[in-house]
């Protein structure tokens, strides 16, 4: 009998590269303030993770003249699945083609999203080892809970920002393998946002309308604490040391996550996850939907609990920032 | 591109069934403790559900002269899957055939495990509908969450006590599709516990090997909190209305889940689950394994954080209790 | 050696006594969200406690044609200070002489503040005593904690909007011997809201400027769970039947308390108190001055983790509401 | 009218220097673990401070051949107060004379405790003021948040192991102005425990019945934390790096604490204190008393959530450690 597990494309979310301006400030950010462990550094690029990402890193740092996304990496269900899920990207023009790899992978095929981010597909990884005094006694956890910051647990989803949520959405579904789990509908039926996973979590890559009609932007990197105590804290912190809390604590009625936003210093989104929401387990799931037209649940699904409202930068800034505002 | 959902066999615990010869002060304990909906009755059962549980029904809970499993439930991941599955185990001869449905779910293969715990495989499931009145806004929840006690957010998994792990791990890894995600191995390298899933969870179906060397036991039923708040809160609870806890709160090495013990009146072990663990996304994930050789770590497996010990009845208490002492 | 305990004017908030014009929704709410035990009734009103509240109650709610208080009641710190308190509070002006008592207290001294606010001083007061059934096995407490609703512990403070800030904290020092622990000056130097205590407490009376230049007025009563999870639990639960949460949960600058502000259906605000923010042992402490000058820092003394900003309402609104909207 | 505060003889805990012979190891627990800030050094000694704490330090660390009390400072209420007490204990011949002052505060009164504990009292404080870039803007917190381990928020008690502990609690409650808040009666009524306070905390001061009968040693020191989960939190980084958790998290049935105790690498015992407790208002409290005799109840004070028994340990381990085993 098949694992439910053997026949998938896109199994997980492996790491995230982020652009940014303020490489030193970014980088004290994910270090001191959310803890992360710095793994490596190539070129200008410096690698980190989370003390409970299980690979080689989870985040990849780079210097840019501009905040966003560099690329969105997915490892697939198997290596075969690699190969077959490459070929259809590639039959729909928007492959780039084949890596030889880049630290903590191996094979990689990039493409863009029709929206215009850019991803890549790989299987082989290698997972973390920590340093001698580093290793954890926890067989499951493959290094020490750091002693700086609020540390993170694990890198949790992406939510992008596009131009036509529909379009970018079904090429998740179709060509990755996603299956649709939440999604709301705004006025005269356009599809303002869509929640995605092949997990059990409600998502691993969300779509958000990109009001300004703009292409490829990040709307948040999000990173899981899985207590909501650590949010609070992490407000703590971010007012005493000048990080630019955007929104939260709170918890979102669509995907029940517990959220906060912050802004690092590069200008970039990130999420911090405050606790598990709710799972999927059902074979059968049908997508969520949260219409306008029913009022009162839509009101609720933007924020169940916390802020009476999100702040207008909350729809309207991405990284990059073509606003020209200062963020 | 196929889901990663599409393939498998058991694909979610959808409902246990539980045994009680305290009816009345189980029901008691389920409604107005752990703040359950009674969604049913039929001939003696009651049915119940979590506030989060989607289905009809998660608890099934039934007179007896003797506490312990009636049966163990889970929905395949599609309707061909449940046939496939069916002549797989039928081919075992510990399949025993077909019943027509109960409440809440249609035709159902019924089956023991070798060491004679009964489960079932089914695939068509009624949704709950929240009557008038109890609907929520959330769109993903069914049901307003409830006034009662202490409210459990879903049902989690099941952990069973055996007299041969490895026999009954294979068999559920062979013919149900599950992953071994972690496991312990004791002196004389006999294998004394194991976790498996089909889903992100570290498990939704536990082995514990029974020291009397007895079959078809239960050790606990999980539900789930995710805060671990509330398992200070029903501790507080359980020890004002007289309900036995009888280890934690705390946090396992093994499974890494924040755990509480308590033993619900007609004798159950019942688990609450007060947080997320930590979550499996990696497709080639492989098993956690805890040698009693590898002592330091071994000895933090059980408990990370919380109590110094388990109490002696931890390790050789479930039901139907065979002990013959007062529990 | 005298303990700093003997001698005193007020040293605790004894019970506030509530009104409502929606009798019934207002009962239900401190009942059975708040999980309050009615205790007593007498004539139209209905004396409630929180479980760890000590006395026979700390809720009077007595129905009215409009919201309100009905009085506040302060313990003394012993028999002999209530008199010299009566005494010196008489030669004001502003008393209303002695009643005999009420349910759980015994004779106390009635007058009003400068703005009008009804007060009371008290010294014999009634313990509450569970009814077989209830009591709890701690001895530390004097009742069971309920299974009812998300249960508050204890009465916390009063907040009372004033014409004169300025005015009333000055009696309230001088007549009542509270401690001015922090103040917040706004434009043209105008006092705009002051925190008082007579215990470790950061206030159990604090006072804020009425915009609205009305007197007598109620911002809020609140009530203590201690735990922030709570406060999370509670807006859950409002959301799902129907009491208005106006804002939070949040963290203030100002006394650090871990806030929610919902409107009981009788249309008082009611604050949930999620965390012991910090406390005052410091016998020469000095105010701590939030001051609009200091922009920086008054611009987060109204909130420091949580919503980005009040709704207006949170200046203007009080009971009884003048405002004429529907509330 | 008298504010409450005024009179009195110790109003709060303002400092304890702790003895440890592995000083290096001492100091980076404290400030690396517990996140404290490092003040001030003077000969040997170093002086720390919680993020919260208001005055030059709370801590001193003095290394020493055997870890235990250096000695236990309490402010007064006044400076005339502080002459008061000082005469009055002289007369009990327990005196020990005044000193011109240390690091932090001016002139102190020196004795010891009847059975040998060495304590301080004094008036003039130094505020901690916060070296620039390290201000909070916060006005009612004096430093930044540390990004350190787990920052502990201030001093909350100390827990003496005495010899006889009803006469030290008589010489506390006459000399020092304590006031009896829980007390513990076992076997042949012989007073094993009590909590003592002069503020709204259950205690600042308790005493512990040495069993070894044995003098001046101390069972342990405690920190504030106020949340809960920052205990959970403790545990994982002391089991990451190597400090020796004793038992807990859990709650008091005395006191209602939420208690973690850790052995810090110079062997004293710290508590952490996770939540607020209860708080205790009435001016005319009567202590509360768990006897042995009241079986059930007693069984209760010790561990009402948690553990199901404390280490044999913590019963008669204290520092200086007479034991001779390895701790």
């Amino acid at each position: 009998m098949r694992s439910n597990l053997e026949k998938s494309a896109a199994a997980q979310l492996a790491h995230v590269e982020l652009l940014t301006p303020k490489m030193e400030e970014s980088l004290w950010f994910f270090r001191e303030v959310l803890g992360m462990e710095e793994v490596d550094r190539q070129g200008q690029s410096v690698y980190l993770k989370a003390y409970e990402d299980f690979y080689h890193h989870s985040l990849k740092l780079t210097p840019s003249d501009r905040a966003g996304i560099g690329h969105i990496a997915w490892r697939t269900s198997s290596a075969e699945v690699l190969h077959t899920c490459a070929q259809e990207i590639e039959q729909t023009g928007l492959g780039r083609g084949w890596i030889e790899g880049d630290l903590g992978h191996g094979p990689a095929y990039q493409f863009t999203t029709p929206d215009g981010h850019n991803m890549e597909i790989l299987w082989e990884v290698e997972y973390y080892k920590a340093p001698p005094g580093k290793e954890s006694l926890l067989r499951n956890r493959n290094q020490k809970r750091p002693l700086r910051g609020i540390p993170v647990r694990r890198i949790d989803h992406v939510n992008l920002l596009a131009s036509d949520v529909t379009v970018n959405q079904e090429f998740a579904i179709d060509k990755l393998g996603f299956n649709l789990r939440e999604t709301k509908i705004g006025k005269e039926k356009v599809r303002v946002a869509s929640w995605m996973s092949v997990s059990s979590l409600v998502h691993e890559l969300a779509l958000t309308r990109d009001p300004t009609g703009s292409k490829g932007r990040l709307h948040h990197l999000a990173f899981w604490y899985g207590y909501p105590q650590h949010l609070f804290d992490l407000v703590d912190v971010c007012n005493e040391y000048g990080v630019k809390v955007e929104v939260g604590p709170g918890k979102h009625g669509a995907s029940q996550a517990f959220f906060l936003y912050v802004i690092e210093p590069g200008g970039n989104r990130i999420e911090l996850f405050g606790d598990a929401g709710y799972l999927i387990f059902d074979p059968s799931w049908e997508a969520v939907v949260w219409d306008v037209e029913d009022e009162e649940a839509f009101n609720k699904s933007s924020i169940w609990i916390g802020p009476n409202a999100y702040p207008k930068t909350f729809y309207t800034y991405g990284t990059p920032d073509i606003s020209g505002d200062e963020k």
